[in-house]
């Protein structure tokens, strides 16, 4: 009998999905990283909610303060990716008998840091015991349904771009899961990036208000999971012309002999926006995230082939799926 | 150093609304049983989020469909006690591995028939994997800010009340944890209200249409606490003159020599309204709850002293609070 590692996270949706009766006037199709109600005038409830469990999802040396913040950020990065501006952060949790309290206050502190960093608050939850921790957090946050930025809606002929360049998780993973080691002076930095995620709030909300983003994903599961994502709900494929590798991840790679490509796609856990862009409104993204201190990078087109592909120097190839399914990671 | 199990939820609760920024113009205290958000045109947000752990919460007997049914039905009911419908479900779930793909269809049923049963959707959620199967529910609604009945609002003199009679949960958990035998024509109907309660939706809207109760709270952690935490919340106390002890639990008491008004105050999990009303509104509360099938039961009455007693045969004693912790269970 086939089981849930078997069949997949995207297995198990598919099976949620062959059950359920949709919501009539759903703002937002099931497939996409939020779920919507419409509020009858226009506006729409926008929710999210991301689950962390301590055991498989916590890398040592994170503190319960970063995991709880992280929690809240993991939530919010759905909502901005959507054009959303976070209002609420909810959290229900799961904590072991003998968890400490001063762990508990280490937690609290956590989603409040997150929650205001982003203009949120924190407006309750609940609390359970069970053997591990498991923070199971809430997003939510009122919007225009016409401005939501959904997962379809790319065009061919759109660019392709990101808020921000990529590899510095998958660096950071290797280090904590591998045992490789960074150059001394980046180590910190790289860490940071799992320990201190950044979401794109501002940045997405910037580009619904302006208009100016066809469609929209965060990258949490990886910057290659991400481009499926958008080439399936959309129904097109891209040419990618420059793959946007961080700096470290570049370093990174040097170091230890490894391809900062694939640290670039197969990362996750960063928070970077991947959007399409109508190529008249480029010049209106450009500026929308000007104004909140972000780069518009340019990495590609839509194109009419199914297929993703890098090219580079001349050299077609494709990029490989990849990244991070729950059951099958 | 003291730890969760020594503080239990009370004091989780108290540690996180030390460190949070409370949100302004929230609808409904923090103190309450839902979460709510101002939309700025009369209405709210009405969201409710409850966690079930399998391995605690999930009694022998039950099955995936019912647990996942229970799981709408205990985020639904607490909407419904605030008088508010709710019109959305959405499930974070978190499954291990090896779990079947035919056990994973069994919840998706469970889903769908309890949101559908109260008119909601089951709109999305989210998959994890764990050692334990968790499903971490939210409830959404939609209500007019005025209309919420809150914990707070009893007045010394109100009529309390109830939408049903007490004691089949305990009865049953006496069954399923520690041995006790039913009378053989009892068995499954006791047992049925734990595998498939329900909850009290139509009932909590109608008395918040009808603006009858004064306060209302849902009585999943038991009858005592439920009357403690109404108490706490309005600063009064209750004179109670009739305890609502349902014909099982009677007839399971009397064959296993066991106290019916224990089981009936110190059950937990089942989801009947406690609620306070105006003597002037006691007709209009009656009349309300009457179109919807259920019959108004008056147990007692709310009273100055901030003591809660239970008046039997000119005997005054006190309600001992008892009830469910989840860390001191």
């Amino acid at each position: 009998m086939s089981s849930a590692g078997d069949v997949g996270e995207r297995g198990i949706i598919e099976i949620m999905l062959r059950h359920i009766t949709p919501m009539p006037g759903m703002p937002i199709p099931f497939w996409d990283d939020v779920m919507a109600i419409s509020l009858g005038d226009g506006r729409a409830v926008v929710l999210n909610t991301d689950m962390l469990v301590w055991s498989t999802d916590v890398p040592r040396g994170m503190t319960y303060r970063q995991a709880a913040r992280k929690a809240v950020v993991m939530n919010f990065s759905d909502l901005g990716a959507k054009g959303v501006r976070p209002t609420a952060f909810l959290s229900n949790l799961a904590l072991p008998r003998d968890i400490t309290v001063e762990a508990v206050e280490e937690l609290a502190r956590g989603f409040e840091e997150g929650a205001r960093e982003y203009g949120g608050y924190v407006i309750g939850g609940d609390t359970n015991e069970a053997a591990d921790i498991i923070i199971s957090g809430v997003a939510i946050g009122v919007a225009d349904e016409g401005a939501l930025i959904k997962r379809e809606g790319g065009k061919v002929g759109d660019v392709l771009a990101t808020t921000g360049y990529f590899g510095d998780t998958a660096a950071a993973f290797k280090m904590l899961l591998e045992g490789y080691e960074a150059p001394k002076e980046l180590g910190e930095s790289i860490l940071g990036s799992v320990y201190a995620p950044r979401a794109r709030v501002e940045e997405g909300v910037a580009l619904a208000e302006a208009g100016a983003a066809t469609s929209s994903i965060d990258s949490s599961d990886g910057l290659a999971r991400s481009l499926y994502d958008l080439s399936r709900s959309s129904g097109l494929g891209f040419r990618i012309t420059q793959l946007p590798i961080s700096q470290n991840a570049r370093r990174f790679a040097e170091h230890n002999d490894l391809d900062p490509g694939a640290l670039a796609l197969y990362g996750g856990e960063e928070y970077e926006l991947v959007f399409t862009v109508s190529p008249e409104k480029l010049g209106e993204a450009r500026d929308a995230l000007r104004k909140v201190g972000c780069t518009l990078i340019e990495i590609g087109e839509a194109t009419e082939e199914k297929e993703i592909i890098h090219v580079e120097d001349g050299v077609s190839r494709p990029i490989e799926k990849g990244g991070w399914d729950h059951f099958k990671g």
